[in-house]
């Protein structure tokens, strides 16, 4: 896979990719990187990648010209077709599922705006995909994309040292994770449940199951709507839901 | 403000705080921050932070000493009662109204988990929130915790040059935003909206109204629901609805 991210802030992001994960599947090849500065591709002499917006009002919007070049110059160079993603808040809300989808991908291509927003049509006559991370605002898209491209690359193939990892995650099975414990048992009197020492695989199984539906009922009940639960698992929630526990 | 983050990741935040506005919003300290590794804290001789989980299973641990130990040095250094904030797939959506009420706090702490999980015991002992970006699996906390800081960061006072900006973005109103143009009028054949050209100050607001309605309806009207709607507002979804837009 090919990652190319549109930014008029590579120094935010440069350190992201130079950490963790990222780092170690960079180094191993599981995936390359490029970050462009559009501005570079700004065809007016002070460079400027932004413009007031008609009809008025605040902030200043990201204009066509510099981004289109931007990605034409790249899909000219690879000779690739990218998903070219716009990262903003009007866009589809990420999920596990999507992450899986553009996992499957060649090459994505980031476009990370600033200021009060895009010209609308980068939107309509550019971009594939239009993802928001939340219901919520940020500076710029480059922390939306970045999550973007952690989220996906962990996803890679041999990305993660164990494999086992990332199946069990919370959202991959719909379900939120049940608790973790770690030693020592007795941590300045907060304790481990004893079921956790006792040894007995299958009871510890049962009860992880349940402590994730458990979770899930109390914290996130809309996620359990769109379970198929088995039959098993809705007696679990019948009885914690009648203990009074959500 | 008062942001502590602590991660075992320090370089993969640095360069967003040494980036656009929150570099300048700590230049003109309105905020200021402190990188904490915890690994620093961990009280055995090859500094291990991580541990395998009682009763078996996939991946390592977040040990409950360093992160208790590395918090108690905050508090008792600074004597504040900070809002201690748990990066986690399990923790509550975020949103922005929760962006806005920790932009009212004096001091807040972020740990940054990494591997499998946390011990159960920092969850249940030390952390007094817990939040998730979104219902998506990262190699760590440090991209959520970031997010949560900038986007909370630009609430706060004198932060954003233009104080028009916050107020009228998306979510602040419960709508997504209008579309945005930026000259040219005429971009490579494609074009401005007429209306946005005209000068008509009060059909530019309605088309602008009418727009953000049009694309909250269809592409999240799970925020409308949220919405009090007033009259006018109403009567446009309608009509909306009724042109088959949806």
């Amino acid at each position: 896979m090919h990652i190319d991210i549109l930014t008029l802030f590579p120094e935010m992001i440069s350190g992201i990719f130079n950490s963790s994960i990222l780092k170690k599947a960079n180094e191993k090849n599981k995936f390359s990187y490029n970050l462009v500065n559009f501005r570079d591709y700004a065809a007016n002499k002070h460079q400027k990648v932004d413009d007031y917006p008609y009809g008025g009002g605040a902030g200043m919007v990201l204009t066509a010209q510099p981004i289109f070049d931007a990605v034409a110059a790249i899909t000219t160079e690879k000779q690739t077709n990218p998903r070219i993603i716009l990262m903003s808040p009007q866009g589809e809300p990420y999920n596990q599922k999507k992450a899986e989808e553009l996992a499957e991908e060649e090459h994505l291509l980031f476009i990370c705006g600033h200021y009060e927003g895009y010209d609308e049509r980068i939107r309509e006559h550019l971009a594939t995909d239009e993802i928001s991370i939340g219901d919520f605002v940020l500076t710029g898209g480059e922390l939306g994309a970045m999550t973007v491209v952690d989220s996906v690359v962990r996803l890679l193939p041999d990305v993660l040292g164990n494999e086992k990892s990332a199946p069990e995650d919370s959202f991959s099975n719909g379900l939120l994770e049940h608790p973790h414990y770690t030693r020592p048992a007795d941590f300045r009197g907060m304790k481990v449940p004893e079921i956790l020492l006792s040894g007995h695989h299958a009871k510890i199984v049962q009860w992880r199951k349940r402590e994730s539906l458990k979770r899930t009922l109390e914290r996130r009940p809309d996620l359990l709507d769109k379970q198929n639960l088995s039959a098993e698992d809705q007696k679990i929630l019948e009885a914690l839901s009648k203990n009074g526990r959500t």
